[in-house]
């Protein structure tokens, strides 16, 4: 059964740009792992008579409405009102509502008496559901409308994703007998966008109506995701087999790695597989790679640590990274990168190391390199893979996030070299610097 | 003059969950900037049908329809088709997009002969002006439709990011004369929303018209927001001061800091103010807290570096942590929290540093604390302050981000807190710990 849903979120906080909507994003996860269709993402004002427009809209086109926001006690929520609007109904106080608002209030150590608004936060629309929310006082709302139906949750979003893991997707599931995806990317390189789809397109046209493709292009690397549809994860995963497996051999000369997922997560697997660990060494980057590392759950297996050396005087100290060399090649150099990486592989004791130089901006770097410069080393102590970056037109937010994916694949194409895996220390090679002239070109 | 604006993102990608919408961030913030009114945030599919129902809309209610993505050279692209069917127009070929993509190729190294998925990028509607991008290779488009418009931006953020800077603002601003906006946010602690909110009431009621108030609720402070609206950002900001300087007179118990800003940026100024220098050690944060101080711009004057000691191993050797102590007291506990700040102030040289030892989860810490728990320290290597954290309920990377927003928070308290400016290190302070007992409670 193919269910239609559609995601709402209520607050002119997302409307001004303050905050990035974080609660949609894995709204719209959990409700693809369901195999529901997401027709719609919408963020509408704190007012009443749009929340309706809102409502009425995401009702009309989808079978499953959730809405994040405009739950919490001050005069700027307006998201029950417009409930009851739209259901012609009236608020009545739930006692058990204001049962767990003391029962929090008490375990945070506030006072135990409630006052008006705290009281007010106690109402909810009669012909609603209420659904505890244990880790907050905003009540979650489950209202049946004819065959459909419209789920508020609060905003706050470890409130919100308790409600949606314990409550909320077990509630669905026994509700509606959804179909069941299956997505599997592969990372491809070295081909245009549009090159691929060219030597795709017999392929592509052969696909089975379940399988979906989707390219998903940024600088470093192409991700293309097969989506398959069956009535069980199961069934859409054997589905998506042979497809794959017919893929894999036509994009064989292209093809940086088969493992799915992020690529924080595609690391942290080909290291698992080789036994290795890994230490970073960030100066541009600023804690931004040991952050992506560890964001991966059981990463502790394999990420030593790291130093963000952002100071020059750090790179010296810490890292013992030669003062001649940072005065003789400038800080922002492939010498004072590599340099880098093996201070932290020697002193972090881990398998490789990676490290960032560069200048993020808005200002020129100490040693007058222009802005968005940057190199990117990897090393094992014994050979090194280098890159250079130059991102002159990117600011600082986007150079962070691109600069440390591509110390990312940078370490995953270190990884999956042969050269480096077969390589026995030589005395020739311990000062032999490969560099990755293919990537200095594009960047 | 009040022009009203829609957002609008086009791609799967985004209403599967597969990527975070940033885009519209950005956007909002820019156009509320501009003093422009946001209406709506929506994300379609890459459907011709959804696009244009999703123009319609957003024309109907907007004078300015700002859109990403489906401007890529493969197949799920559609926008530009439902640009003509909504334009009743054909497309045409241009031939300065085709120039564009040829010089980007050859700037990236690839060949510069234009395939036909290439060319197929150089086709726009008749009725749209062209926007050069410079950065990449899909065209920017500007469609007048009677006297609204609507803006057609690549999906890819440094490119969308660049269009907006140096081209669409200063087209925008150029078209129309609109009002301007003012924003100020305090920082309030030590008091529920709902008890400010009712301090609050006859304040709320006495501002002007033109002065709108929004409350942010984290779990460890509000943000009060102040918005204005004039005519010029210096009017609107001028009439904002009257209404400012009154509540912080009645916020005075519960203010904790005026600056305005993220809380990096607060933890930054205050920083710049003293003259005064931090470092990190960073455990169960991983990094985190180093990326956010330097995603600052201009962060390197009070930042100096830090250690990510992910491994137990990392803390004892890198920052000096005594090994009895972690046998004595555990890896995570108060004690090696200050171990690790301390470390870290003693071996990079900064004026104070703040540490983080927890356990993000999902599996228990290796000396058995549940999942959820994390101590937080920061020293300047003479007196300390701790937090005690736990929240059991939250998943990884929620986790992550409220450690990291309690450790600068933390950080801002330590600073602001007179017993720690005014006291010279006495004997008897040496080893003294003083504790954030509220917090302790709180969490």
């Amino acid at each position: 059964m193919n269910i239609k849903a559609s995601i709402l979120t209520i607050g002119d906080e997302l409307l001004v740009g303050q905050i990035v909507d974080t609660n949609s994003t894995f709204i719209a996860q959990s409700l693809t792992k369901l195999g529901y269709d997401i027709q719609e993402i919408i963020s509408v004002k704190d007012e009443t008579v749009r929340i309706i427009e809102a409502f009425t809209r995401a009702l009309t086109q989808s079978d499953v409405v959730l809405v994040t926001g405009g739950l919490g006690p001050t005069r700027d929520d307006k998201t029950k009102q417009a409930l009851c609007l739209l259901l012609d109904c009236e608020l009545k106080s739930d006692p058990k509502v204001l049962k767990n608002i003391t029962r929090l209030f008490k375990k945070r150590g506030y006072k135990t008496e409630l006052n008006q608004l705290n009281k007010h936060q106690g109402l909810v629309p009669e012909k609603s559901i209420v659904v505890e929310n244990t880790e907050g006082t905003a009540p979650c709302l489950w209202t049946e409308i004819d065959d459909k139906v419209l789920i508020n949750l609060p905003g706050v979003p470890f409130e919100m994703k308790a409600l949606m893991r314990k409550k909320i997707i077990p509630k669905l599931q026994k509700k509606y007998n959804s179909d069941a995806i299956y997505q599997h990317d592969v990372m491809i390189h070295n081909i245009t966008e549009s090159d691929l789809a060219i030597l795709l397109e017999k392929w592509e046209n052969n696909l089975p109506q379940s399988i979906q493709v989707a390219y998903l292009p940024s600088r470093a690397a192409i991700d293309l995701r097969l989506t398959s549809i069956g009535t069980t994860q199961q069934e859409a995963k054997k589905m998506l087999q042979p497809s794959l497996q017919s893929l894999k051999k036509i994009i064989k000369p292209y093809l940086l790695t088969a493992y799915s997922g992020k690529i924080e997560e595609r690391l942290g697997a080909i290291l698992r597989q080789q036994k290795r660990t890994i230490s970073t060494a960030e100066s541009c980057t600023g804690g931004a790679i040991a952050q992506l590392l560890t964001s991966v759950s059981g990463s502790s297996v394999y990420f030593v640590g790291g130093v963000v050396a952002y100071a020059t005087d750090l790179k010296i100290r810490v890292l013992q990274v030669s003062k001649t060399l940072v005065e003789e090649k400038t800080v922002v150099s492939e010498e004072v990168a590599i340099a880098m990486a093996k201070g932290a592989q020697k002193k972090l004791k881990s398998s490789i190391a990676v490290a960032t130089t560069g200048v993020a901006g808005p200002k020129k770097g100490e040693d007058g390199k222009p802005v968005g410069t940057a190199w990117i080393a990897v090393t094992d102590g014994e050979n090194s893979l280098t890159q250079a970056c130059f991102y002159p037109y990117m600011d600082r937010e986007d150079f962070t996030k691109t600069i440390t994916t591509n110390a990312l694949l940078l370490s995953i194409r270190f990884l999956l070299d042969n050269n480096n895996q077969i390589a026995k220390p030589k005395r020739t090679q311990k000062k032999k610097v490969q560099k990755n002239k293919q990537e200095k070109q594009k960047t």
